[in-house]
């Protein structure tokens, strides 16, 4: 498969999602029209997103919407399971760890680590918050996917750095500043006041 | 002002990110080559963006890093305060009426509602839950810049329906499904899963 834009790559979730409403709607073909008008996204843009991954759609025919579907979370990863453990117990971390939706697609929370004396040891979403300083012999334990950042901003790369070292490949980052990791590492930073600034921003605009 | 294209918009939060920490550092002066080189943006685009609104750079010079920070703060309206409510004591609504850094943005979190009894008069983050049947009488008495959805998928739509028959014009929806609103309103759907979807995908592709 060739390298496919960044662009495309961060608009393949929408699709997924559109996909999943169209399925539950008992919908079996779409068209590139009917997507753009639905999706609010230029039509000729659906056509050259979809065909990087080869052509799934007839000319005029449509495309299916469970082949569609399926392709897409091949090329997300979504077709596989992942275990995740998180790092930082406050509340979003704590809101992550109990999050069904993520299990739904594969994702599981599996444990959650605190630094903090007195989070250690109580429960969160079925599990005991587990010790940082047991981080290294848990991975050599366990097989963990995805590593996921809930620590104040302070601690994020310090935190990265660590989960790094002990051979993590993929970090979810929901701390307030962007961590950085060496090549080989996948990370997403979440920036949940971004789409609160352009509400603002729209708010003052529509 | 000329209206200003949503990706432009959508990159102003990274720039006053950016700035921010450049500020915090000490740094008065900041040149587009040195922003493309941290940002891993490209440097007439940068230029281009920051060009929509007035020429706050002399060329050759750099931009002054407090003005270009104060300038995309009056852009995107976070020169003013908000009173958000949430709508939702679940885990996530908890979780961000527990935020502070949106506080310290002027986005201040001020109220907490929920339909479940068994949540109703819990407290969270020193709050009361308010019941969802008191929503119409509160936002007579109070003044509400933005409601957060985090209903379960089922009850966003339902949800943003009676905020906006309320008279709330800017909504911020957390539910894993978008909501549509009328023109005239404002809403940010947020989809968490979508960055780990594209984390899995450079997990498999780094």
């Amino acid at each position: 498969m060739e390298k496919i834009s960044p662009n495309v790559i961060r608009r393949l979730p929408r699709y997924y999602r559109y996909l999943v409403e169209l399925e539950e709607a008992g919908e079996a073909k779409v068209s590139s029209s009917r997507m753009s008008a639905e999706m609010g996204l230029n039509a000729s843009q659906i056509r050259r997103d979809l065909n990087c991954f080869g052509g799934f759609g007839q000319q005029g025919y449509g495309y299916s919407v469970s082949n569609l579907k399926k392709e897409i979370m091949r090329i997300l990863g979504m077709d596989k399971s992942y275990n995740m453990i998180i790092v930082g117990a406050g509340r979003i971390g704590q809101a992550l760890m109990g999050y069904q939706s993520f299990s739904a697609e594969g994702f599981h929370a599996v444990d959650i680590f605190d630094s903090d004396e007195k989070k250690i040891g109580t429960n969160v979403a079925g599990r005991d918050v587990l010790s940082t300083r047991e981080l290294s012999a848990y991975l050599k334990a366990h097989t963990v996917d995805i590593a996921i950042i809930c620590t104040p901003k302070e601690a994020a790369q310090q935190t990265a750095d660590l989960l790094v070292s002990y051979g993590l490949t993929a970090i979810w980052n929901f701390a307030p500043v962007d961590v950085a990791v060496r090549r080989g590492v996948a990370v997403e930073n979440v920036h949940l006041s971004d789409s609160l600034y352009v509400l603002s921003y729209k708010k003052a605009n529509v």
